[in-house]
């Protein structure tokens, strides 16, 4: 099946200036595509730090399991990555191919085998062909460059429809820091599930703490207020490195005022990560915006808000260009948190349709149908019962998701 | 949008006998339909116990908050139903409608208010006109007759394809009893939100307290059981009422050995009628059976059932005739249940696919690609962990789904 580009797509891939510290390079090994790049290694100097966030599936795969381990360590020499075979549900050999592609990584990298990474992304229940990974190492190592971002994020795709790249440049103490990442999004392929991988790269001097403080803090803001489907892969995986090159002094408090710029930065980055996998969610047409505000917690507006991005009534809607409220109103309804139906308000497009649990009086439709036209749509919902306030992202639902998760099949 | 009938749909409605104490009427009152019946009146005889389940929503409507109120009485002389507008999220003008509709339903059948239950389904949002309903109540009181099950299953439909009933006889004491019931299910229209919706009653003499626990128990095995979208109507209702006819003792331990056959034979029926609301599903072109077994607990099990029978992705594979196990293993792992990935076993069709975490190996997809060609699938899945096990029912996710809720706009 021939993938179109996706019509939320951005206009190109961004210039992605270098990391100081982060060498990349791509290997094309045949481990499922064919003719294609589907490994990457990332390296890091000595002294690099990681943190990362990692799918809550109880059936999480193998590679997860291993960056769980690795992760107590906090510190990164490599990340290798595959797309092609998740190398999930493999039981006891899909634990012993991650272990020979550590060892075989930390070998080649003179490293310790707890400073490498491990993600894999493809096919379920089929046995890793690792020798085609392990065996192209040393060609790997010997073709890492600065500069091979947009190859980095070509590499690891899998069904996408395009390439998923970020950077923005800070500054920490006065000196300049830069931040590239790289993405790949929830795509499906009959008879496999891809998942959400992201990998970010800092020059920054951060402790090992701060990485992880940083990014599970980034991650609730956004990789985890996006859903396509609802559907959560076996092996999503969003790790954050930093080489300390940019030599800054180092704080352990992440809510240190010199940090300030640093963390907004890294958090809008993120965020752009994550709706680019929206933009590229199977089947969309629209980009949808969902605020919720006077929940009970952050967390209950959260809730809320997924619950209306997860809803198939109001994805279809949303499809059908159609400012269809009474299926937002079922939606809170369903989620479990409190909201108090007769305080309930409901906007589309800024305007407002509902206010005190009923339809505005004498609500003119004109408006809210033309913001239903568009490509970026926003609802705000506000339940009247507290000052909690969430806003999440998720696209709609078409017959372009029947037709990547159905109507093909391998 | 003119609907086909459900591929799923049964051959026919089935020959319901009278249930003595129970006399039905129906009426085209105009409330959205024109030139067809959407009011039923369900009227009982004196004497008659109720029990229901209401929808667990937290923006539930204005006539579910009535039956809320009226069954911790546990007697009934009347159900109005109304198709066409849910009363929902109408505010102080929705309670205001109730009000009206109960009082005038109790003045012209001679009854307390108390005894009067309200449902509603249809358009969201949009004031009820109960004076259409309230001003036949009149005729409608003088067309009630024990005969009219077929008419009132078909007053109640929105956006069902075909109506839905069933009878089954039993005994209690020697003494014979009947039970019918009718239901309609979860079909939507643009921009309305339809419902679930079912109206059980015997000829059975039983307490008010054993008709609630035998509701909210058969319900758990039969309309909580199944989904077609996880959508979760503000306005679902089964209400269960019995005249005390028959003649038979009362019981008040629904697990009294001489109720056995009756429970049996009751949830035998609600199961039908839910199997009959999945058949209906919006786009539906195969019937989803789901058995859960092996893990921690009963509800455990039920709660994984849930998470695999609501997940778009195994809904698309069930579509496409894909037996993607590794969808069913994601859908588990998001349960947020305890699974042991590494016993986990899943069959399909009877044909087991993957065992103790991993696929069989010479597995022969054969016979299960067959299996995935017929209209009832069976998927099984034991977790390996415990002894609780559930059954859930639901319908492939399609095309149709799309075109029913976003191609058509009112």
């Amino acid at each position: 099946m021939e993938l179109q580009k996706s019509p939320l797509a951005p206009a190109s891939f961004p210039d992605m200036p270098t990391v100081d510290g982060v060498q990349l390079s791509t290997r094309a090994c045949g481990i499922k595509y064919q003719g294609r790049t589907d490994v990457l290694l990332m390296a890091f100097d000595e002294g690099s730090t990681i943190g990362g966030v990692l799918t809550k599936s109880l059936t999480r795969s193998a590679p997860v399991e291993c960056c769980q381990q690795h992760l107590k360590f906090g510190q990164v020499r490599a990340i290798v990555v595959n797309s092609g075979n998740a190398n999930a549900f493999t039981g006891r050999l899909g634990s012993e191919s991650v272990s020979r592609t550590v060892e075989a990584t930390a070998t080649e990298l003179g490293c310790t085998k707890e400073s490498v990474f491990i993600a894999s992304t493809g096919v379920i229940g089929e046995p890793l062909p690792d020798e085609r990974l392990t065996s192209a190492l040393g060609d790997l190592k010997s073709d890492l460059s600065p500069d091979s971002w947009k190859a980095a994020a070509e590499a690891i795709m899998t069904t996408d429809t395009f390439a998923k790249g970020a950077t923005v440049t800070t500054q920490i103490d006065g000196k300049t820091v830069t931040i590239n990442g790289i993405a790949k999004g929830s795509g499906m392929i009959a008879p496999d599930m891809a998942t959400m991988l992201s990998f970010v790269a800092t020059d920054a001097a951060l402790s090992s703490a701060a990485v992880q403080s940083l990014i599970s803090l980034g991650s609730d803001l956004s990789f985890n207020a996006i859903t396509v489907d609802s559907d959560t892969s076996t092996s999503d995986t969003v790790l954050l490195c930093a080489t300390g090159k940019a030599g800054n002094s180092i704080y352990q408090d992440i809510n240190a005022p010199e940090l300030a710029d640093f963390v907004s930065a890294l958090n809008g980055l993120l965020k752009d990560l994550a709706h680019q996998v929206v933009r590229d969610g199977e089947g969309a047409s629209k980009f949808v915006s969902i605020s919720v505000s006077g929940a009970e917690s952050d967390t209950a507006a959260r809730k809320i808000g997924l619950a209306i991005a997860n809803s198939p009534l109001v994805k279809t809607a949303v499809a059908g260009e159609d400012a269809n409220w009474g299926r937002v109103v079922m939606a809170v309804g369903k989620s479990g948190e409190y909201a108090d139906r007769d305080k309930l308000s409901i906007a589309m497009g800024g305007v407002t349709i509902a206010k005190d649990g009923q339809r505005v009086d004498g609500f003119d439709e004109g408006p809210v149908a033309e913001h239903m036209k568009g490509q970026d749509i926003e609802i705000s919902v506000d339940v009247g019962v507290g000052s909690g306030n969430a806003t999440v992202w998720t696209c709609d639902l078409t017959h372009g998701y029947i037709e990547i998760n159905a109507d093909y099949r391998s």
